[in-house]
C-alpha cells in the first residue's frame, strides 16, 4: 500500500485525522449491517443467494448506457471488510450484534461475481452485475456496488456520447474542479475508458496512467505585466509547441501577440469564451494569414455533446470538457439498483434456489438468475443459463470463489468500449433525445 | 494517520495498488503546475497575490446558496504537497521543471485564508474564500479549493431547502448508492450540517460523528419464506421499536402483519412506493385502528424539496432522501470559480497590489480584495478592507501564515447553518423558483 509521507493535521475540532480512510465495508448503508445481523441470528446468513444489479430505465432521452466502474469495484469487493475500530463503532451504535461482529472480523467475500465487461453497452433490464454466494456476503456488497457503478457509469455514458459527437477530434477531460476531489479521479478514468484522449487531473494521470495536459489559466496572463510578457514566460518554460490562452483581453490581439512571441510553429491556441463557432473561424483565418498554418485551435467553456455537435463544422482541433462530463451531462447518477433475485433454503451452490421479486406498485423486477446475450443488435436474457448457439454472450466471469479472474488494463477496457460503440446501430449514436435502441427481454427457449 | 489493517489487492492489470491515496497536491489540474513552473522560472513565484473564490450566479431558480466544505478543505490545504514518487511523475511527464520540483519537495502553504464560515449563506458575487500570500502557493490551491467547495456546497444548498420544506420533521440522508463512494461521505456531512437529522452512511457516521439509521431493504423480506417471518426475525434482532418495511407485497396487509408481530409499540413503518400522500393517510388510519397510535410513518422514494413540500399535510413523521440530495437536486456542482484579483510586483504582504480581472466577454469579474458585510438583509463588499459600523462582517480568518485559526466542530457548523437559515427573509425560504434574494454589490465608502 502506498501512502503519502506527509502527516495530515486533525480536522473538525481536532477529533479525527483528516485522512482517515474508511475500510470498504464502511462505504455502506447501515441497513445492510442490520439485515446481516438478523440473518446471522436467524441462521440464514449462509443460504445460497443471487443478487443482480441492473437499471430499470435509462436517463430520459438516452439510447444506451456504457457500464463503468468494474475495475475500481473489484479490488474493493476483494478487500471488503472492517478494522477493529470500525467493528467497535458498529457494535457501540447497535448496527450489529456481537455474533455478527465475530463473523465480520474475518469477513472475506467467497462468492462469484459475473458482469458485463467494463466499457460494454447496457440497456434497460441488462443484468450488468450478478453476485452469487452466501446471502449475507452478497447482501453486504449492495451499497458499494451501486455507488461505484452508478457514479462511473453516469460519467462514461455521457463521455461516450461526447466522443461520438467529436467525430475523432480529441477531447480533454477537465472537470476536476466541478466534482468531489476523489470522485474526480474516478470520473477521469471513466471518461478516458469511454474514449476521451487525456485529462487535466494529475492524480488520475498518475494512478490510472492517463495522458495529462494543461498549460495556463487566465490568472497566469493577469499575473504578468502584459499578455506579451506572459506568453514569453510560458514559451521560455514550455517551448513554442505549447498552447497559448489568447482570450484574456482581446482574441484577435491575443493571437497576433501569440504568433509574434512563439513564431509560426506555435503548437496551439485556446479560446475559453465568446461564440466558439465564430471565434474559431476568425482565429483559423488569422492564424493562416500569419503563417501559423499548423497551429491547432482548442476550445473550452461549457461544452457537452450537444455543443460539440453544433460546432461540428467549425475549424476546431480539440475540445476541453469539464462540468458536463463529470456530472453525467444532466444525469449525474445511473440509477442502477441491486436486487435479490433468487435464494435457497440452505447454503451451497447446489441448493435449489427460488426466484424472488418485489411485487409492490411501480418497482417490480424479474426474479431469477439471468444469462444475457445479443442477437442481431437486440439484447435478451434467459433463466436457463444457456446462451443460444446463434447468439453472443455478454457476461464474463469476474470473481470465482472470491478469486479475481478478470483484470484487464485500462487500455484493454478502452479498446472494448471503442468496439462496443462501433457495434451500435447508427441511430443509437445520434446525440438527439430518443428511446433506448433495445431493451433486454426474456426469451424462454427451454 | 489511521489506515486499515487490510491490504488491498492490485487493480487494473496489477500495476497499481487499489488504495493508493494521492497527496492533496495531486488533486489538481496539470496547468496549475505548469503555471507554477513558469513563475519559478521567471522569478515571480513569491510575488504577493490575492485569489478569491466566488459564484458568478446561483443555479437557476435558487434564492440562496449554503457554503460547505471548509472543514474538509482546511486540512487538505495545510497538508498540500507531493511525495517523492509524485514529484518524479510530474518531472517525467513534463508538468514541472527541475527548479520547480526542488521547491515543491518542501511545499507548505504559508499564506492566509479568509472565508465565509461553513454553513453561511452566500449569493452571487459573495467572496466566499480569499487566499492571500505568495503567487505560486495561492495559485496551486485553485483546483482543490473548487473541487471541495463546489461539491459540498451543491449538496448543502439543496439540503438546506429540503430541511426548510420538512418544517421540523427529520430527514435521513440515504443517497450513498447514488454517488461516488468517497463523495458520499462528504455529501452526508454536507447534508447533516445543513440540518438533516441522520444518515444511512456508516463511514460518514464514524468519521463525522453523525447519527446513523437504517433497518432493512426489500431483499430482507424476500429472503424469508414470508413477510411475517421476516418481521419476526427483525423484531427478534432489533426489538419492537424498529422500523418495519411494509410495502413489499401489499401495504395494508403489511401493516396488519407488522402490528401483529411487533405489537402496538412498533416504532415505525416505512413506505417506499406508491402515492405517498394517499398511502401515508391510509396507513395512519389503519395504525390508529390497530392501536399503534405512536407508531411513526417514514416515507422514502425519490423525495426532494418539491415532493416534501407537496406532502406537507400528510401524516408523515420522517423522510428519507437519497438521489436528489447527493446530486444537489438538479444542480450537482455549485459553479464557483477561483480567480486572481490582485497581485504585486514583489513578495511580502506590504507590497502594493494592483487589482486584476479578465476582460473578455461574458466572464468578467471584479478585481481587488473584497471585504464582505451585511446590512438590513442585503450583502455588500468593499475594497477598503473596512466594515462600516452599521453593518455585520461575514468573513472569518481561517488560516494565518499557514496556521489554522478556525476549526469549529460539525455541531458548531450545524448550529451556524440553522441561524443563517433562520435569518433569511421569508421569501428566500420558499422552495419555488425565484431570483437570488440579494446580490453582493460594491459600496465605495472611502
Amino acid at each position: 500500500m502506498v501512502t503519502t509521507e506527509r502527516a495530515m493535521p486533525a480536522g473538525e475540532g481536532g477529533r479525527r485525522p483528516a485522512r482517515y480512510a474508511a475500510s470498504p465495508g464502511m462505504l455502506t448503508d447501515r441497513y445492510e449491517l442490520t439485515m446481516y445481523s438478523s440473518f446471522v441470528e436467524d441462521g440464514s446468513v449462509d443460504n445460497h443467494s443471487v443478487f443482480e444489479a441492473f437499471a430499470r430505465r435509462l436517463p430520459t432521452g438516452r439510447r444506451y448506457g456504457m457500464l463503468a466502474g468494474l475495475g475500481r469495484l473489484i479490488p474493493q469487493i476483494v478487500g471488503f471488510g472492517f478494522d477493529d475500530a470500525e467493528l467497535r463503532y458498529l457494535l457501540d451504535t447497535g448496527a450489529i450484534t456481537p455474533k455478527a461482529a465475530d463473523r465480520l472480523a474475518n469477513f472475506s467475500f467467497s462468492g462469484d461475481i459475473t458482469a458485463y465487461p467494463e466499457g460494454e453497452i447496457y440497456v434497460p433490464g441488462s443484468p450488468v452485475l450478478t453476485a452469487e454466494g452466501p446471502l449475507g456476503e452478497c447482501l453486504l456488497l449492495e451499497t458499494l456496488v451501486l455507488s461505484v457503478l452508478n457514479h462511473d457509469t453516469a460519467v462514461a455514458s455521457a463521455a461516450a456520447r461526447m466522443v461520438t459527437a467529436a467525430s475523432g477530434r480529441p477531447i480533454i477531460e477537465m472537470g476536476t474542479r466541478r466534482t468531489h476531489e476523489q470522485a474526480a479521479i474516478a470520473a477521469t478514468r471513466a471518461a478516458y475508458l469511454a474514449g476521451f484522449a487525456s485529462t487535466s487531473n494529475l492524480a488520475g494521470g498518475h494512478i490510472h496512467e492517463i495522458p495529462t495536459v494543461g498549460t495556463v489559466a487566465h490568472a497566469f496572463i493577469l499575473a504578468h505585466e502584459s499578455e506579451r510578457a506572459a506568453f514569453a514566460s510560458q514559451v521560455a518554460a514550455l517551448g513554442p509547441g505549447t498552447t497559448l490562452l489568447v482570450d484574456t483581453y482581446d482574441i484577435e490581439h491575443g493571437i497576433r501577440t501569440a504568433v509574434e512571441v512563439a513564431g509560426p510553429d506555435l503548437g496551439a491556441i485556446r479560446i475559453d469564451s465568446g461564440d466558439l463557432d465564430i471565434e474559431s473561424r476568425r482565429a483559423r483565418t488569422l492564424l493562416d494569414e500569419l503563417g501559423a498554418t499548423n497551429t491547432r485551435i482548442v476550445v473550452t467553456s461549457d461544452l457537452d455533446e450537444y455543443v460539440i455537435t453544433a460546432l461540428g463544422a467549425a475549424p476546431i482541433d480539440g475540445y476541453g470538457v469539464g462540468t458536463r462530463v463529470v456530472t453525467g451531462s444532466g444525469h449525474p447518477t445511473a440509477g442502477m439498483v441491486y436486487k435479490l433475485v433468487a435464494v435457497a433454503d440452505r447454503p451451497g451452490a447446489d441448493a435449489p434456489v427460488r426466484p424472488v421479486a418485489k411485487k409492490a406498485s411501480g418497482k417490480g423486477s424479474a426474479g431469477g438468475r439471468k444469462t444475457a446475450y445479443r442477437r442481431d443488435g437486440d439484447e435478451f436474457f434467459t433463466l436457463t443459463g444457456k446462451v443460444p448457439s446463434d447468439a453472443t454472450a455478454v457476461q464474463v466471469p469476474v470473481i470465482r470463489a472470491g478469486q479475481v479472474v478478470h483484470d484487464p488494463t485500462l487500455d484493454d477496457i478502452r479498446a472494448h468500449a471503442r468496439r462496443a460503440i462501433d457495434a451500435l446501430p447508427a441511430e443509437a449514436r445520434d446525440v438527439a433525445d430518443g428511446a433506448p435502441f433495445t431493451t433486454a427481454t426474456e426469451e424462454d427457449h427451454r
